[in-house]
């Protein structure tokens, strides 16, 4: 089956898909510094698992950059990046049975097989033959056309009517900042939280708080264009690091501390930051990817019953997401500050290297 | 006042008790390094919700040895030190409505006023008029007689027909290991733990983490006869990082790691075995009183989903653990090695500083 | 005394109050279908735990209505009726220690003594020593003072600038809402819920639960009137049982079924509703008081994994109730509409008791 | 390949297969009170994602006599019967990809697809294309093969050295009493608890419950072996309901109540029992499967904050079951009263039918 041979009404507008031979153009890392846009071969079902979706829209994550920097070395050479996106089935393996072609669907950035002992405790992230391959251990979603393993567990039924803009926001942003800063850190109704870091993750943690109604909800950055949109997005309180001292100001409103401190950058800075305004018997929870260790200032924490988690997402809370976006509840657009064609890629990096210039939060890449 | 004016057997019912003297016989801190047992003014009733409870028994704890070395900066010179212990009511103040002069109670070492937004959460242990003060900020329980603040809300009434020794260890050690260890550390059934610390916190945990099934419970520790007795207490395996590497042991044996590991020692290496054993998902549950900041290799962990707690005991499941003690679920008499009369403090304190040599875990002393 | 001699812009400065007369007017009842507003005895100080307090505003429950029609025996003739009011403290028990005459406070419907088992664990409505009293077992806050036995744990402070109006809801409404219906039914982002019965519990509930950000509610009640209110207060929809039938329409809708079924009624019909259209794995949570026994259907239920709560409010939630009202996050006046005097009231129990032609929800009784 | 073709090392005892053709022998329903063992066609592979595993042993659930007497209508005449068993693999889908031919594995009760929004949710009894299929909608496992859908979510490969007898009560019996009884009731240290019903899923109950160290266990039932069993496997304390009112026992010696009760039988008067029981707060968890409504006392309840739960098993903790298996913390072997040959059957249907008379509690059938 060829995409020719499918009528899908209206979803894809640019019509005409150029690629039903064995090439497609792929966004591909060849090392570090080095990414291009090239001609590289249309991926296959190879597992009676899989299913192979023509991507309808991607996005960049910071996670993208640090590959491109050299900091995962998980990553080699020649590998397709990206792990999120939206996108339409043109061919399943013969076990795949949720799902059929044509069916537009949400690119988990968690491939999940449904059925090792973890993927049973609802850890998708640690599955033994998924967890975070695309764009990683295979090739990804910055491409036209992706293969995604366990497609039945990997892959969500998009809902109709729905922006798909919307839709790629969940494949990993969304469930992230709900799943390991909202979900992890305990938001309740009344709270006071602070949100360290207004990059896309710190947004997405502060759209999915607002489902548990906090009281008051701190945001705190470098960035002052980033802490206005916060404010736009619900934020209480905005803190800028770089005109005051946010451990000061938090104890001088808050003395207690806050009930739920979420760390969305991953640097010790920010993480000190979350330690030192946490309240006796609150939360730390931490979403930012680090490379080095922190200094846990257990000497004074031990006291405090406090409870520190961290975690890649699992994306188990997508359905949950999904039924939530449909409602209206969260109106994940606003996370969107750009949009590119897919074919101007390598520009999309540039735009989203230099945030605090572009004032780019995601980028939406259209195929 | 002796024990042997005491009539125990008939103690709830003699109603007279001879406290008419103002002078009575405590342990008190003289500043780094000197303690003495010395006779001091005999606690009376100070606001209407305190009583005064005669000390039957008490015990030495491995804090009490920390504010003798100097490093309890709170704890003021002229301080009776402890806080545990279980005694007869001898007076009560005019508020106390659930207690009254006669009743064999169980001293908390954590006084909660049962009012305060924190106690409202059952966080006793940071109640903002009490928490730990007993032999910290107040006069404590190595003495004849103590003065307890909000008693109606920081005394048990023990239940008959249980050894009082027993019930001594409900004061402070069974909660923290319990409650710090076993329940932040959620401790399932089926479960692989491990306890990094022999001592008796780290003995405290074990007992109480069989309420809830594990399959396997790993003790840690550099003191052989530790081990064994853990063993005796139902610990499944024994490491001797004297002799082996903890890490490795674990890695060999139980790859994935393990779903819990508790610290209880309280330095940066016996932290660093629990964050390095732990398996994805897993908890790291900090028992431990630590005087030095600690390395988080959050480098490592943040794609782990672990959870680390920490805190101060709240003893909101004392009530629980009567219970099993009274069913015979539990027997904390093990965890007693030694038996001194109160007047022998001085030599009891010497006795419990020299815990390899000596062998000792805890102390009883008898009034 | 009137409203007339309370200056209340300086209502916590004034420090002396006129009450040294000994007689108050009061809503007294005085078997079934009687009740009068007479001349009683101004309450005083019995226990130094108790306080006085100082009715500003109060309010009618529907269990006030069930007490006139003399279905709650436990209600002797000559009690004051009413257990919801503002007001400011006039007297303090010597063992009063976390308020002050002069404190405008808010009166919780469950008196609480924070010491027995059942107030440790945050039960306070099964307080050996409390319990719902107010207007039941002891006189109530129908009046122009009211003693409230354990005046600490069972007044809470209000906080400023925050409409009296607002704060009376807390007495009972809103939390017993909250609790046992949207704790209880443990409400989820994206849920889809549905609560029968629109009288005030039930707005309560449909309040209290868009703190969780469910989907859709079905809000499902005879009175147009009131299917009306709830729309403007949340609801997504609302089905007319006099129109048609609720559990049709929703298995038409939600083939499956709701996850969470709030009854807010208490009549054999609306909980038979609730269990018909509760979704496998989901929640019934019965808010209503009933009076006799209704058919648990289990032949067909047992194998659903439904989960069925009931309970009397514990007010343990008022704490965050207060800090959500603070921050706007929720707006109870919405329930208010009508306003009497104090002395009106026997006109205020007309009005209430023929609802839905009066279309009153909650009425504010203002001293 | 066919069974000769397999070496498996003694795991079966009786060596000889003479299946190898296309026949076999099983236990087929024709109608109410019809069952016969006969020469039925053997299974095969229908979908990728099948297993076909040769019967080890098996056993008999009070569920097939509820089929036998007709109770059951969605079980057709021509069905085999029977849903719990251990088994050797001879043949696997192609989509099989974490279980291979000769695996020694549990058949769980219930068939799960791991990929639905239930399984999802580990709420695996009410998959879509699974659930409580085997012996019911689909041939069982009272035959000398069985073909099991979604083999790779709904077998359980067997740990090493474990009494295949044992095994057997992990399909059914263990996770049920365990998940439905235990874990819905919410049993903690402590506690005390009763179970009403000492039959086969009672006793489960009673075993599992001790994981969680209740203090007191109640065992409630007619029959005096049965009871005399119970308190050799842990229960406490035993209540012949031909001798003795349960509820004024229960009263007499724990005025409040029950912290948890479990409903054992499937009756209204067993299910009364507990509903007159249970404390405030309490919790009633339901495992019977009722035949018809029960009056639910609701008039006395809604005051007591009580939870009741009920459903089918969804054999999630299944995991957890072998892992407390193997380590020796629960020995099902002490559910079995009796063998036979698979050969036998029709025999150990008589013996089970009349459970007084033999005093059956587990029968395991070998193949």
């Amino acid at each position: 089956m060829t995409l020719n041979t499918i009528s899908l009404p209206n979803k894809t507008s640019n019509g005409v898909f150029p690629h039903s031979k064995t090439q497609m153009k792929a966004l591909v890392y060849h090392g570090p510094g080095e990414i291009d846009y090239e001609e590289v071969e249309k991926p296959g079902i190879r597992k009676e698992t899989d299913a192979i979706v023509q991507i309808v829209k991607t996005t960049i994550c910071g996670t993208d950059l640090g590959i491109l920097h050299g900091k995962t070395s998980s990553v080699k050479p020649g590998t397709t990046l990206g792990h999120e996106g939206v996108g339409i089935i043109t061919e399943t393996g013969s076990a795949v049975t949720h799902l059929k072609v044509g069916d537009l669907v949400i690119i988990s950035c968690i491939t999940s097989c449904g059925t090792c002992d973890y993927c049973k405790k609802q850890l998708y992230g640690h599955c033994i033959d998924g967890g975070w391959i695309l764009g990683n251990l295979i090739n990804g979603t910055q491409a036209e056309y992706v293969r995604i393993p366990h497609a039945d567990t990997s892959l969500y039924l998009a809902p109709k009517d729905v922006s798909e803009d919307a839709l790629v926001m969940l494949s990993d942003i969304l469930p992230t900042g709900h799943e390991i800063g909202v979900i992890n850190g305990c938001v309740k109704p009344g709270d006071t939280i602070a949100i360290v870091g207004a990059g896309p993750i710190g947004m997405a943690a502060l759209l999915t708080a607002q489902f548990y109604s906090p009281a008051k909800i701190y945001m705190i950055d470098l960035d002052e264009n980033r802490l206005k949109m916060a404010i736009e997005m619900g934020a209480t309180h905005g803190i800028n690091t770089g005109i005051e001292d946010a451990i000061q100001r938090i104890k001088d409103e808050t003395p207690d501390g806050v009930d739920v401190a979420i760390e969305a950058v991953g640097v010790p800075a920010t993480f000190n930051i979350c330690q030192q305004i946490v309240r006796p018997g609150g939360h730390v929870a931490n979403v930012g990817v680090h490379g080095k260790p922190v200094s846990l200032e257990i000497q004074d924490l031990w006291i405090k019953n406090i409870t520190i988690t961290m975690g890649l997402v699992n994306t188990n809370t997508t359905p949950m997401l999904l039924k939530t976006l449909v409602s209206g509840k969260i109106k994940p657009e606003q996370l969107i500050t750009h949009h590119f064609k897919l074919d101007e890629i390598l520009k999309a990096y540039e735009v989203f290297e230099n945030a605090s210039k572009s004032k780019v939060l995601k980028i939406i890449l259209s195929n």
